[in-house]
C-alpha cells in the first residue's frame, strides 16, 4: 500500500479513569516531554530526577500557577511503559473541576489532549504489540460478560496472533519454495513438489477457513447472542421474556396480540450474554398495525441467531399453521427451540407429536408463569450459543475486520490450491500465496494505513 | 461524651475512580493485609518484597483463578500512605466486568467492601488530618467551580484547623488561668486581671463570631448563590434568563404570565457558582393556577440571596405596584438588585427616578433581548456574591455543621464575657470557656463520636 502511516512523537494528555466525580481520577501523560511537561505544574520532589516505576507524593498548580490539588505521580520511564514512551500518571482527587483544570495546565505547559486511542495506537507503534492486540484492549474494555471477556484478553495476550504468525510463516515457506523454483525456472526444475504444496496450502486453508467461521461464535458472544421469541398469539412470550430478564419489561396480558411492538434486552446467562427480541404473536389478523407487527416480527426473527418458538402445550391444533410462519422463514445459520408452554394447564404430548413429526429436534417442555422448566431452557441457550465448548487454547475471531480479512485471505488460498491443481505455473500460484500473505498481514498491522488505524482507534476512549 | 469511636483494621477494597467504563479503573487495597491479600490474587513479583512507592506490572486472577487481567500494582508502606496503612493501588483496564470481578476476588481473597468514606475516616483514624480537613475531601471532589474547589482546598490544606488551633490555644490559656486561681482560691489572689481575660475573651468572640458569619458567603459559594427573578410579567425575565444560561431552558412569549413552572438551572460566572430562579410574573390574575404560581415565586424569592428585579424601561408606572410585592417581601439577608430591562426600546430614567425615591441603590439597565448590559449585571452578582472579596488568606466556613459549632460556641463564649463583665466567680466562667472549647474541638473532631463520624463520611463516595 502507499498510503503511508504517520507516528506523531508530540506528548499527549489525556484523563484515562471513567468520566464523572469519583474518589480519584488518573490524568495519564505520555511522551518524550513528559516528565518536563509535568514537572511544570509540579511541587514536590522533581519527576525528572525520579527512579522509574516509582510513585511521588506532591502538589499541582493549575495554568494560572493556583494550587490545584494534592497528588501522587508515577513515573514511567520509556520503553518500560504502556506506551513505550516516558509516561507520568498522576492521581488526583476525582472532582470534574480538578480534572478539567488539570487538562488545561497541562495543555498550558506544553502537551497536547490525546485523540481517542492515540495511547493505545502509540503503543502499537512502538511495537509493544501487534494490531490485532491493540483492538483487543477496546473490547477488553467494552467487556461485560465472562465469556466475551475472556475472549477479548485471549486476543490482547496474543493467542491470535501467535496463531496468525504460524500461518504466515507457513505462507512464506510456500512462497519461497515457488520463488526459487522460478529462479530457477529455465532449468525446468521443480523444487517444490505439488503433492507437498497442496498438502501445505490446504492445511493453511483450513486453519483460516476455521478462523473465519469462529466469527458467527465470536460476534454472538462479544456484542450478545440474538434470540428472537415468536409464535402464536397468547401463548406466553411475553410471559417467558419476563422470567428470561427477570423483570417487568414486556407488558402481559390476556388480550390477543397485545405485544405489537419490538421488546429489546440483554442478560447475563452463565457468562454469556444473550439478546432477547420479544415480537407480536403470528396469527392471521385483518388489524393492520397488527399486521405490521407480524411483518416485523418476521424480519426480527430473521436477523436472530436462535428462534424461541412458544406454543400453548392446550392448542396442538395450532402447530401446523404457525409452523408455516416460523419453520417457513428460518435459514441454515438459525438455530430452532420449541417451547411449549403452559404444561402447568395442558398434557404438553400432542404438540409435542406434531414437532416432532415436523423434525423439530429442540424442544423445551415448562410453565412460564410459574418459572418451571426456565433454567432448562436457559442451559440450552448456553449450549447453542458455543460458549461453552470454548476451550481455553480456542482461538475465536470476534473483530468484524479480522473476519472479512479472513474471508479474503481463504478466498485467495483457495485459487492458490485450484491453480495448484490445474497445474498452473508457479508465479501464478505465488501470486495468489502473496495475497493471502497481504490479507493476513493487515490483521496484525504488519501492512497497514492511516486511513485503517484512524478507522480502529476512533472507537476506542480518549485517555485509552 | 460517653459514646466512643470505633476503629476498625481489617482491610478493605473499594474501586476509587468514578463508576462507569473508562480507559483504567484503580481498585484501592487499605489495612494491614492489604499486601497479603493482593498478593493471593497476584502474578507476578510478589508485592511483599515490593519497596513503598514502586509500581508493579503482572496479572491478576479472578475468584476463580482464572487470569482477569493485566494490572499495575502500587505499593504505599504505612505510614507513609493516604489512610496511614499498608496501601495497594491495583490499576486495570476500565471495564466494568473487570472491576466488578477484581472486587470479588480481593473479597474472597481476604478484603472487605469498603463503606462510604471508610479510607478517608482511616487517614482521619490515624491522624493524617484532622475531621474539618475530612471533610474538605468530600468538598474537594464535589466543588464544580473555581471559587468553591478553592475554599474546599484551602480547608483540606488545613487553613480552617490553624485557625481553630489558635482559638483552642487561646482558650486553653484563659481556662489555665482561671483554673490556677481556683486552685488558690482560698488565698484571694487574682492571677488573671479581669481586664485582660476581657480583652483575651472578646479577641476569641470576634474570630468565632467573624467565622460563624461566613457561613454565609461560603455556602452561597459552595452550594451556588441562589438568584430569584422576579417582576412584573411581561419585563423579559425569561429573555435575561436565557442570557445568563446562554441557552434556551425558559419559554419566551410575548403573551403575559408564559413562565407559570419554576425554572431552575446554574451557569458558573467568573467562577462562581449561581442558582437562577425564574418565577411566574407579579400580577393580578384571576387565573387560578397562574395566582399560585405568584405565590410560589414570592415564597422561592423569599429563600433567595440575591432578588433581581426585572423592570420595563418603558413602563414606569407599574414600579410602585410591583414594589409592594417585590420590597415588601424582602429580608434582611437578601439582596435586591433592580434591572432596568427594555433600555433599547424606551428611556430607563423615569424607572430609575421611581426606583430611586424607593430607596433602591443597586440599578442595572440593559437590553435583554439584544444582550446589552448583561456582562454589567454578571460583575454585580459576583461583586454581591463576596466571591471576589475572599483573599487567599481567609478563612470561610463552608460546613453547615461546623457553622451550627461556631454558633454555639460564640453563644457560650459571650456567656462567658457577660460573666467577666458581671464579676462572676471564675469557675462560673471556666465553665462557659471549657465548652466553647468543646464546641470548637467538635469541628476538628478531637471530640467526636461514632455518630457523629457516621453522618460526616456517608455523604462520601464509596472508594474514597
Amino acid at each position: 500500500m502507499k498510503e503511508k502511516v504517520t507516528v506523531s512523537n508530540d506528548t499527549i494528555c489525556a484523563v484515562s479513569t471513567p468520566p464523572g466525580t469519583g474518589g480519584i481520577a488518573v490524568v495519564r501523560v505520555s511522551g518524550p516531554e513528559a516528565i518536563t511537561v509535568c514537572d511544570r505544574i509540579w511541587h514536590g520532589r522533581r519527576l525528572a530526577e525520579a527512579v522509574s516505576h516509582t510513585a511521588h507524593l506532591g502538589r499541582i498548580s493549575d495554568a494560572d500557577g493556583e494550587r490545584l490539588d494534592e497528588a501522587v505521580a508515577t513515573v514511567f520511564r520509556g520503553p518500560r511503559s504502556f506506551t513505550g514512551e516516558d509516561v507520568v500518571e498522576l492521581s488526583v482527587h476525582g472532582s470534574v473541576y480538578i480534572q478539567r483544570e488539570l487538562i488545561n495546565a497541562l495543555c498550558e505547559a506544553g502537551a497536547r489532549l490525546a485523540e481517542r486511542g492515540e495511547f493505545t495506537r502509540r503503543a502499537f507503534a512502538a511495537g509493544r504489540f501487534d494490531l490485532a492486540q491493540a483492538e483487543a484492549v477496546a473490547d477488553v474494555i467494552a467487556a461485560d460478560t465472562k465469556a466475551s471477556h475472556r475472549l477479548a484478553m485471549s486476543q490482547m495476550r496474543g493467542d491470535f496472533s501467535a496463531e496468525l504468525q504460524r500461518l504466515h510463516d507457513g505462507l512464506l515457506e510456500l512462497v519461497s519454495l515457488l520463488e526459487l523454483e522460478l529462479d530457477f525456472s529455465e532449468e525446468d526444475v521443480e523444487f517444490a513438489s505439488r503433492q507437498h504444496l497442496l498438502e501445505l496450502a490446504t492445511e493453511i486453508k483450513g486453519t483460516v477457513g476455521r478462523l473465519a467461521r469462529s466469527f458467527r461464535t465470536g460476534d454472538a458472544i462479544k456484542r450478545g447472542v440474538s434470540v428472537a421469541i415468536v409464535g402464536e398469539t397468547n401463548a406466553g412470550k411475553s410471559t417467558l421474556l419476563n422470567r428470561l430478564l427477570r423483570d417487568e419489561k414486556a407488558i402481559v396480558s390476556d388480550v390477543h396480540g397485545t405485544t405489537r411492538d419490538i421488546i429489546e434486552d440483554t442478560v447475563d446467562i452463565d457468562g454469556v450474554c444473550f439478546r432477547f427480541i420479544d415480537t407480536a404473536g403470528l396469527r392471521e389478523t385483518t388489524d393492520s398495525i397488527e399486521s405490521q407487527g407480524i411483518e416485523r416480527a418476521i424480519r426480527r426473527m430473521k436477523s436472530a441467531r436462535i428462534v424461541l418458538w412458544v406454543l400453548d402445550a392446550g392448542r396442538p391444533d395450532n402447530v401446523e399453521r404457525t409452523s408455516r410462519d416460523v419453520i417457513g422463514n428460518l435459514s441454515d445459520d438459525q438455530t430452532l427451540v420449541a417451547v411449549v408452554n403452559k404444561t402447568d394447564a395442558a398434557d404438553p404430548g400432542s404438540v409435542c407429536d406434531r414437532l416432532g413429526r415436523l423434525g423439530c429436534g429442540n424442544i423445551v417442555k415448562l410453565a412460564a408463569a410459574k418459572g418451571e422448566g426456565v433454567e432448562e431452557l436457559e442451559r440450552k441457550l448456553v449450549e447453542i450459543s458455543g460458549a461453552a465448548d470454548i476451550r481455553a487454547t480456542d482461538v475465536i475471531v470476534t473483530n468484524a475486520r479480522h473476519h472479512r480479512a479472513l474471508v479474503d485471505a481463504e478466498a485467495s488460498i483457495s485459487r492458490a490450491i485450484d491453480g495448484i491443481n490445474a497445474s498452473l505455473s508457479g508465479d501464478f500460484i505465488a501470486q495468489d500465496l502473496r495475497e493471502t500473505l497481504h490479507h493476513l498481514s493487515t490483521i496484525t498491522g504488519t501492512i497497514t494505513t492511516d486511513t485503517i488505524l484512524q478507522n480502529i482507534f476512533e472507537n476506542f476512549c480518549i485517555g485509552k
